[in-house]
Protein backbone atom coordinates (compact mmCIF):
# COMPACT_ATOMS: atom_id res chain seq x y z
CA UNK A 1 0.00 0.00 0.00
CA UNK A 2 0.98 3.59 -0.99
CA UNK A 3 0.12 6.82 -1.27
CA UNK A 4 1.07 9.14 -4.17
CA UNK A 5 0.46 12.68 -4.15
CA UNK A 6 0.64 14.35 -7.48
CA UNK A 7 1.18 18.34 -8.01
CA UNK A 8 0.14 20.39 -11.16
CA UNK A 9 2.20 23.85 -9.94
CA UNK A 10 1.82 27.02 -11.22
CA UNK A 11 2.69 30.13 -9.86
CA UNK A 12 -0.75 31.57 -9.80
CA UNK A 13 -2.33 28.25 -8.36
CA UNK A 14 -1.07 24.30 -7.54
CA UNK A 15 -3.40 22.00 -8.06
CA UNK A 16 -3.06 18.44 -5.57
CA UNK A 17 -4.58 15.37 -5.81
CA UNK A 18 -3.90 12.23 -3.40
CA UNK A 19 -4.45 8.82 -4.36
CA UNK A 20 -3.89 5.79 -2.16
CA UNK A 21 -3.37 2.18 -3.59
CA UNK A 22 -4.70 -1.00 -2.11
CA UNK A 23 -4.32 -4.10 -3.26
CA UNK A 24 -2.99 -2.74 -7.05
CA UNK A 25 -6.17 -0.84 -7.22
CA UNK A 26 -6.08 3.30 -6.62
CA UNK A 27 -8.22 5.04 -4.15
CA UNK A 28 -9.21 8.84 -4.02
CA UNK A 29 -8.29 10.75 -0.95
CA UNK A 30 -8.27 13.95 -1.65
CA UNK A 31 -7.59 16.69 -4.05
CA UNK A 32 -8.20 20.52 -4.43
CA UNK A 33 -6.18 23.96 -5.41
CA UNK A 34 -3.49 26.02 -3.31
CA UNK A 35 -4.07 29.13 -4.31
CA UNK A 36 -1.09 31.90 -3.86
CA UNK A 37 -2.08 35.61 -2.54
CA UNK A 38 -0.54 37.10 -6.03
CA UNK A 39 -0.95 40.27 -4.13
CA UNK A 40 2.00 39.99 -1.91
CA UNK A 41 5.21 39.96 -2.66
CA UNK A 42 7.05 36.75 -3.81
CA UNK A 43 8.58 34.94 -0.47
CA UNK A 44 5.77 35.17 1.31
CA UNK A 45 3.37 33.64 -2.17
CA UNK A 46 6.26 30.57 -2.42
CA UNK A 47 5.56 30.77 1.99
CA UNK A 48 1.77 29.82 1.60
CA UNK A 49 2.59 27.36 -1.42
CA UNK A 50 5.39 25.63 1.60
CA UNK A 51 3.31 25.58 4.04
CA UNK A 52 0.03 24.16 2.67
CA UNK A 53 2.36 21.10 1.10
CA UNK A 54 3.29 20.82 4.91
CA UNK A 55 -0.39 20.61 5.99
CA UNK A 56 -1.14 18.28 2.98
CA UNK A 57 1.89 15.64 3.91
CA UNK A 58 0.87 15.76 7.58
CA UNK A 59 -2.60 14.98 6.73
CA UNK A 60 -2.19 12.32 4.27
CA UNK A 61 1.47 10.97 4.67
CA UNK A 62 1.96 10.58 0.97
CA UNK A 63 5.41 8.19 0.46
CA UNK A 64 6.14 9.43 -3.53
CA UNK A 65 5.45 12.92 -5.15
CA UNK A 66 4.39 12.74 -8.91
CA UNK A 67 5.17 16.01 -10.87
CA UNK A 68 4.44 16.79 -14.51
CA UNK A 69 7.78 17.59 -16.42
CA UNK A 70 8.48 20.90 -18.15
CA UNK A 71 9.66 20.99 -21.50
CA UNK A 72 7.94 23.77 -23.26
CA UNK A 73 7.25 27.30 -21.54
CA UNK A 74 5.84 30.17 -22.85
CA UNK A 75 8.69 32.76 -22.25
CA UNK A 76 11.55 32.93 -19.92
CA UNK A 77 9.57 35.31 -17.72
CA UNK A 78 6.49 32.63 -17.73
CA UNK A 79 9.44 29.70 -17.23
CA UNK A 80 11.17 31.86 -14.15
CA UNK A 81 7.69 31.91 -12.42
CA UNK A 82 6.60 28.39 -13.02
CA UNK A 83 9.97 27.41 -11.90
CA UNK A 84 9.99 29.35 -8.40
CA UNK A 85 6.74 27.55 -7.88
CA UNK A 86 7.81 24.40 -8.50
CA UNK A 87 10.76 24.53 -6.96
CA UNK A 88 9.18 25.54 -3.80
CA UNK A 89 6.85 22.86 -4.11
CA UNK A 90 8.94 20.34 -4.88
CA UNK A 91 11.55 21.22 -2.20
CA UNK A 92 8.30 20.65 0.18
CA UNK A 93 8.27 17.37 -0.53
CA UNK A 94 11.46 16.22 -0.60
CA UNK A 95 12.39 17.88 3.09
CA UNK A 96 9.31 15.44 3.98
CA UNK A 97 11.14 12.64 2.90
CA UNK A 98 8.95 12.16 -0.27
CA UNK A 99 10.98 10.60 -3.52
CA UNK A 100 10.18 12.75 -6.92
CA UNK A 101 9.10 10.91 -9.97
CA UNK A 102 8.29 12.91 -13.06
CA UNK A 103 6.35 12.69 -15.86
CA UNK A 104 5.96 13.76 -19.47
CA UNK A 105 2.52 15.88 -20.30
CA UNK A 106 1.76 12.92 -23.28
CA UNK A 107 2.81 10.46 -20.67
CA UNK A 108 0.13 11.79 -18.27
CA UNK A 109 -2.64 12.03 -20.78
CA UNK A 110 -1.42 8.63 -22.34
CA UNK A 111 -2.00 6.41 -18.95
CA UNK A 112 -5.14 7.95 -18.38
CA UNK A 113 -6.87 8.49 -21.39
CA UNK A 114 -4.62 6.40 -23.89
CA UNK A 115 -3.60 9.34 -26.24
CA UNK A 116 -0.88 11.20 -25.39
CA UNK A 117 -3.07 14.47 -27.41
CA UNK A 118 -5.91 13.99 -25.21
CA UNK A 119 -7.65 17.58 -24.21
CA UNK A 120 -8.59 18.55 -20.74
CA UNK A 121 -12.10 17.77 -20.55
CA UNK A 122 -10.91 13.89 -21.72
CA UNK A 123 -8.64 13.87 -18.86
CA UNK A 124 -10.92 15.39 -15.56
CA UNK A 125 -13.53 12.59 -17.43
CA UNK A 126 -11.22 9.64 -16.91
CA UNK A 127 -9.85 10.92 -13.80
CA UNK A 128 -13.69 10.75 -12.32
CA UNK A 129 -13.89 7.34 -14.06
CA UNK A 130 -11.08 6.01 -12.65
CA UNK A 131 -11.62 7.15 -8.75
CA UNK A 132 -15.13 6.59 -9.16
CA UNK A 133 -15.69 10.08 -8.18
CA UNK A 134 -19.13 11.83 -8.42
CA UNK A 135 -18.36 14.35 -10.56
CA UNK A 136 -15.60 15.52 -12.71
CA UNK A 137 -12.50 17.70 -10.33
CA UNK A 138 -11.63 20.91 -11.25
CA UNK A 139 -8.81 21.19 -14.49
CA UNK A 140 -5.47 21.62 -12.08
CA UNK A 141 -7.34 19.08 -9.33
CA UNK A 142 -7.48 16.47 -12.15
CA UNK A 143 -4.38 17.30 -13.79
CA UNK A 144 -2.78 16.92 -10.18
CA UNK A 145 -4.90 13.03 -9.66
CA UNK A 146 -3.98 12.45 -13.32
CA UNK A 147 -0.11 12.94 -12.51
CA UNK A 148 -0.62 10.80 -9.40
CA UNK A 149 -2.41 7.81 -11.44
CA UNK A 150 0.06 7.81 -14.17
CA UNK A 151 3.08 7.32 -11.60
CA UNK A 152 1.19 4.22 -10.43
CA UNK A 153 0.35 3.32 -13.37
CA UNK A 154 4.01 3.46 -14.54
CA UNK A 155 5.46 1.41 -11.18
CA UNK A 156 2.93 -1.34 -11.75
CA UNK A 157 3.74 -1.53 -15.04
CA UNK A 158 7.95 -1.76 -14.31
CA UNK A 159 7.10 -4.25 -11.29
CA UNK A 160 5.20 -6.54 -13.77
CA UNK A 161 8.68 -6.11 -16.36
CA UNK A 162 11.24 -8.96 -15.78
CA UNK A 163 14.58 -6.66 -14.54
CA UNK A 164 16.69 -6.89 -17.59
CA UNK A 165 13.79 -5.54 -19.33
CA UNK A 166 14.08 -2.17 -18.06
CA UNK A 167 16.56 -0.13 -19.62
CA UNK A 168 18.54 1.60 -16.82
CA UNK A 169 16.04 0.39 -13.78
CA UNK A 170 15.25 4.01 -12.82
CA UNK A 171 12.11 5.85 -12.87
CA UNK A 172 12.07 9.46 -13.87
CA UNK B 1 21.79 44.82 15.47
CA UNK B 2 20.43 42.74 12.09
CA UNK B 3 22.08 39.62 10.46
CA UNK B 4 21.45 39.39 6.67
CA UNK B 5 21.66 36.79 4.50
CA UNK B 6 22.65 37.19 0.79
CA UNK B 7 21.92 34.52 -1.90
CA UNK B 8 22.92 34.52 -5.57
CA UNK B 9 20.71 31.26 -6.59
CA UNK B 10 21.60 29.42 -9.53
CA UNK B 11 20.87 26.12 -11.01
CA UNK B 12 24.09 24.49 -10.48
CA UNK B 13 26.02 26.39 -7.66
CA UNK B 14 24.17 29.54 -5.23
CA UNK B 15 26.06 31.62 -3.18
CA UNK B 16 25.41 32.59 0.29
CA UNK B 17 26.89 35.84 1.96
CA UNK B 18 25.96 36.60 5.65
CA UNK B 19 27.06 40.02 7.19
CA UNK B 20 25.97 41.64 10.67
CA UNK B 21 25.53 44.94 11.08
CA UNK B 22 26.57 46.45 13.87
CA UNK B 23 26.27 50.23 15.29
CA UNK B 24 25.67 50.94 11.44
CA UNK B 25 28.66 48.92 10.44
CA UNK B 26 28.20 45.72 8.35
CA UNK B 27 31.01 43.05 9.30
CA UNK B 28 31.71 40.20 7.70
CA UNK B 29 30.23 36.36 9.35
CA UNK B 30 30.46 34.04 6.33
CA UNK B 31 30.26 33.04 2.87
CA UNK B 32 30.79 30.22 0.38
CA UNK B 33 29.29 28.13 -2.43
CA UNK B 34 26.47 25.80 -2.27
CA UNK B 35 27.02 23.08 -4.84
CA UNK B 36 24.30 21.17 -6.04
CA UNK B 37 25.13 17.61 -7.08
CA UNK B 38 24.51 18.50 -10.72
CA UNK B 39 24.25 14.22 -11.58
CA UNK B 40 21.35 13.70 -9.31
CA UNK B 41 17.98 14.08 -10.15
CA UNK B 42 15.89 17.77 -9.61
CA UNK B 43 14.55 16.90 -6.12
CA UNK B 44 17.75 15.55 -4.40
CA UNK B 45 19.26 18.28 -5.93
CA UNK B 46 16.73 21.10 -4.63
CA UNK B 47 16.75 19.25 -1.52
CA UNK B 48 20.80 19.82 -0.91
CA UNK B 49 20.31 23.51 -1.85
CA UNK B 50 17.54 23.48 0.88
CA UNK B 51 19.44 21.55 3.58
CA UNK B 52 22.85 23.41 3.22
CA UNK B 53 20.35 27.41 3.47
CA UNK B 54 18.58 25.44 6.92
CA UNK B 55 22.20 24.70 8.02
CA UNK B 56 23.32 27.93 7.20
CA UNK B 57 20.40 29.68 9.31
CA UNK B 58 20.71 27.34 12.10
CA UNK B 59 24.45 28.63 12.10
CA UNK B 60 23.99 32.45 11.99
CA UNK B 61 19.93 33.02 12.64
CA UNK B 62 20.35 35.42 9.79
CA UNK B 63 16.95 38.52 10.73
CA UNK B 64 16.55 38.97 6.57
CA UNK B 65 17.29 37.57 3.11
CA UNK B 66 18.52 39.82 0.14
CA UNK B 67 18.34 38.19 -3.13
CA UNK B 68 18.85 39.89 -6.57
CA UNK B 69 16.19 40.17 -8.85
CA UNK B 70 16.16 38.30 -12.23
CA UNK B 71 14.78 40.50 -15.17
CA UNK B 72 15.91 38.64 -18.29
CA UNK B 73 16.63 35.08 -18.59
CA UNK B 74 18.73 33.25 -21.63
CA UNK B 75 16.25 31.49 -22.87
CA UNK B 76 12.92 29.76 -21.32
CA UNK B 77 15.34 26.53 -20.08
CA UNK B 78 17.40 28.72 -18.22
CA UNK B 79 14.86 31.01 -16.52
CA UNK B 80 12.59 27.39 -15.29
CA UNK B 81 16.02 26.02 -13.92
CA UNK B 82 17.16 29.13 -12.55
CA UNK B 83 13.25 29.63 -10.97
CA UNK B 84 13.31 26.12 -9.12
CA UNK B 85 16.77 26.45 -7.21
CA UNK B 86 15.55 30.64 -6.34
CA UNK B 87 12.12 29.52 -5.34
CA UNK B 88 13.79 26.33 -3.59
CA UNK B 89 16.24 28.79 -1.80
CA UNK B 90 13.62 31.65 -1.20
CA UNK B 91 11.44 28.92 0.51
CA UNK B 92 14.00 27.64 2.88
CA UNK B 93 14.60 31.03 3.90
CA UNK B 94 10.53 31.69 4.29
CA UNK B 95 9.84 28.61 6.33
CA UNK B 96 12.47 29.87 8.82
CA UNK B 97 10.70 33.35 9.28
CA UNK B 98 13.66 35.67 7.22
CA UNK B 99 11.59 38.54 5.48
CA UNK B 100 12.63 38.92 1.65
CA UNK B 101 14.06 41.75 0.08
CA UNK B 102 14.66 41.84 -3.34
CA UNK B 103 17.24 44.06 -5.41
CA UNK B 104 17.58 44.51 -9.15
CA UNK B 105 21.80 44.07 -10.46
CA UNK B 106 22.14 47.33 -11.23
CA UNK B 107 21.39 48.68 -7.48
CA UNK B 108 23.62 46.17 -5.99
CA UNK B 109 26.21 47.26 -8.36
CA UNK B 110 25.40 50.75 -7.77
CA UNK B 111 25.48 50.66 -3.74
CA UNK B 112 28.51 48.65 -3.72
CA UNK B 113 30.63 50.02 -6.42
CA UNK B 114 28.89 53.45 -7.34
CA UNK B 115 28.19 52.71 -10.80
CA UNK B 116 25.22 50.41 -12.32
CA UNK B 117 27.42 49.22 -14.71
CA UNK B 118 30.14 47.82 -13.01
CA UNK B 119 31.94 44.53 -13.67
CA UNK B 120 32.63 41.81 -11.66
CA UNK B 121 36.08 42.27 -10.71
CA UNK B 122 34.92 45.46 -9.18
CA UNK B 123 32.56 44.30 -7.44
CA UNK B 124 34.54 41.60 -5.90
CA UNK B 125 37.27 44.30 -5.08
CA UNK B 126 34.66 46.23 -3.13
CA UNK B 127 33.08 43.84 -1.30
CA UNK B 128 36.67 42.82 0.34
CA UNK B 129 37.16 46.85 0.73
CA UNK B 130 33.67 47.22 2.58
CA UNK B 131 34.35 43.94 4.85
CA UNK B 132 37.86 44.70 5.05
CA UNK B 133 38.54 40.75 3.87
CA UNK B 134 42.27 39.41 2.85
CA UNK B 135 41.23 38.31 0.16
CA UNK B 136 38.23 38.94 -2.51
CA UNK B 137 35.88 36.31 -2.16
CA UNK B 138 34.92 33.70 -5.27
CA UNK B 139 32.59 35.28 -7.97
CA UNK B 140 29.22 33.85 -6.24
CA UNK B 141 29.99 34.35 -2.71
CA UNK B 142 31.15 38.09 -3.54
CA UNK B 143 27.68 38.71 -5.30
CA UNK B 144 25.80 37.01 -2.58
CA UNK B 145 27.57 39.64 0.00
CA UNK B 146 27.19 42.73 -2.32
CA UNK B 147 23.43 41.60 -2.24
CA UNK B 148 23.53 41.79 1.74
CA UNK B 149 25.52 45.15 1.47
CA UNK B 150 23.04 46.87 -1.18
CA UNK B 151 19.82 45.81 1.20
CA UNK B 152 22.09 47.46 4.06
CA UNK B 153 22.98 50.14 2.52
CA UNK B 154 19.14 50.59 1.17
CA UNK B 155 17.72 49.99 4.80
CA UNK B 156 20.15 52.78 6.34
CA UNK B 157 19.11 55.14 3.44
CA UNK B 158 15.65 54.97 3.90
CA UNK B 159 15.60 55.32 7.81
CA UNK B 160 17.89 58.53 7.73
CA UNK B 161 14.95 59.43 4.86
CA UNK B 162 11.48 61.09 6.19
CA UNK B 163 9.09 59.15 6.33
CA UNK B 164 7.22 61.07 3.25
CA UNK B 165 9.48 61.29 0.75
CA UNK B 166 9.03 57.12 0.92
CA UNK B 167 6.74 56.90 -2.48
CA UNK B 168 5.21 53.80 -0.81
CA UNK B 169 7.15 53.24 2.15
CA UNK B 170 7.74 49.64 1.42
CA UNK B 171 10.78 48.40 0.32
CA UNK B 172 10.71 45.70 -2.75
Amino acid sequence: MATILGIDPGSRKTGFGVVRVEQGKPHYVSSGVIRLPVSEPLGPRLGVLFASLNEIIDLHAPDELAIEQVFLARSADAALKLGQARGAAMVACVQRGLSVHEYAARQIKQAVVGTGAANKEQVQHMVKTLLGLPAAPKEDAADALATALCHIHTSQTLKRLPAASLSRGRLR
